[in-house]
């Protein structure tokens, strides 16, 4: 099944908005910094499917946020995941030759670079929401801030990266392993969801349904990974896949089978989207990608 | 020569201080990120002159601004600090074995470990400063934050990291060394004044004359580096020395010469105390670290 026809128009729009923010932000300076910002360019333009911008956008459409602020925040989160995944791919980590179809940034530019590239998308992330230009309340500033440094940190994705290291040698059970996950891809997700409510100044216990929802897409997005790496397409999905098992790591997968772990998953969007009741059209593209979560073919 | 007694006694609180922040920020939790806990904690307790925090402490001193506030801002900037060393010492940056004493955090955990250890240093630091426990306006914690972050990022340290790496395949130039390590080290020491600035609500426009001293303190620094990795003493390094020339990078003494470096320095601590000449016996503290900078031996 394809995407909603506003679906498809939102994630075209995210697309060629983040390519060009990145476009912006990354011009390459003459100077021997050249290869760095090649670098991060390479990493970051022309690439993934912009999930994290794309529900930070949703987000902030539910309250009527200036969307140049929006898309601000959203560089900002996705700048920290592509960072993640240039870190994720070293040889120390996951060693992957390939991303998205293309080299990995330590196969094009070494391993030097990479680390580098890594660490200037992290530290350009907080200086973009830190920017007066974000928002012009430093309360909302300084939150964006917070909500995306806890999601990145040893509490969230780089926390998450650990565990899922330490999962090759131990061998956990589905509460580790949704913990795991919660941490690894949740964590930014969730991150992306609250980003907008913060831009729509909703207060923390205003956010409850939204972080249920956040919670359970960002769940069912890692059960698909699971599935798609066993029953994958790799030309598709433009890196290699069948990793899991043969590292011997336990994932949702592994832990239910194959059908139970796709059922779970329709029930997760489903709960997802009973998350959003409150919310009338507006909030239609939300509750658009829980669903497509569910049809993604890579 | 030895420190001035006041000198002595603040570098003795700056460390004790230090390390009692990051004892308490990295408890080591009981799941499978407590050797990720363990290798931030290797690296960032019990180690180096904390000169950074120093600096904030300083300056924040000037101003008489709340202490506790400054201590996080400094536990901040001593972890960005700390990321960096980690990532530098990699076996794909300066692949060292050792740093003060002590194996490095990949020779003692592993890289994949180490590269997340960094990460989350990196993370935390932003975490730390935007929140509210850091400021209550946040119109602070938000000017603290981008100044890091711009600090820390291509444009700062990270910046300046990669420059390096290019300084073994390029033959740099006075202005182009300058420049290198203006931003490989001395953003950071910019960063850690302003930051007991920002803390003092000192505007931007008032900040002239502690920028200069900044400026001057941090290259000064950088070339009694330079000096120390020709002239030093390894096991009082606690670190490999003589690599630069091994390397073939040129630095401020191979290019100026020992005598003229020394007498750079010398220039520059004295322009760097200068600066501060607005300032009564509140920034006496401030002379004597840029004084000091003459005289370390490691």
């Amino acid at each position: 099944m394809s995407p909603s026809p506003a679906l498809a128009a939102a994630l075209a729009d995210t697309a060629r908005e983040i390519d060009a923010r990145f476009d912006a932000l990354l011009a390459v300076p003459d100077d021997p910094r050249a290869d760095l910002y090649r670098a991060m360019r390479h990493a970051a333009i022309d690439g993934g499917k912009r999930l994290r911008p794309l529900l930070v956008f949703a987000t902030a459409r539910l309250f009527n946020c200036d969307m140049n602020c929006a898309g601000r925040v959203a560089i900002a989160l996705e700048a920290i995941h592509v960072y993640s995944l240039i870190h994720d791919d070293l040889p120390a980590m996951d060693n992957d030759d390939m991303r998205r179809g293309r080299p990995t940034v330590h196969k094009q530019f070494g391993e030097a670079t990479a680390i580098l590239a890594g660490d200037c998308l992290h530290a350009l992330a907080f200086e973009v929401l830190s920017d007066p230009a974000t928002h012009p309340d430093p309360f909302v500033r300084a939150e964006l801030v917070l909500d995306l440094a806890r999601a990145a940190g040893p509490a969230g994705m780089a926390g998450g990266q650990m565990m899922d290291l330490e999962a090759e040698r131990a061998s956990f059970d589905l509460t580790t392993v949704t913990r795991l996950q919660a941490m690894k891809t949740g964590a930014l997700i969730m991150a992306a969801v609250e980003a907008g409510a913060i831009l729509g100044r909703v207060p923390p216990e205003g956010r409850t349904h939204l972080r249920g929802y956040a919670r359970d897409v960002g769940l069912a997005f890692q059960i698909v990974d699971d599935l798609l790496d066993i029953e994958g397409d790799e030309a598709l999905a433009g890196k290699k896949l069948r990793k899991d098992a043969g590292a011997g790591k336990e994932t949702f997968v592994s832990l239910l089978g194959v059908e139970p772990a796709r059922e779970r998953c329709r029930l997760l969007v489903d709960q997802a989207i009973a998350h959003l009741r409150h919310y009338g059209p507006e909030a239609d593209l939300l509750r658009d990608i829980a669903r497509f979560v569910l049809q993604r073919d890579h």
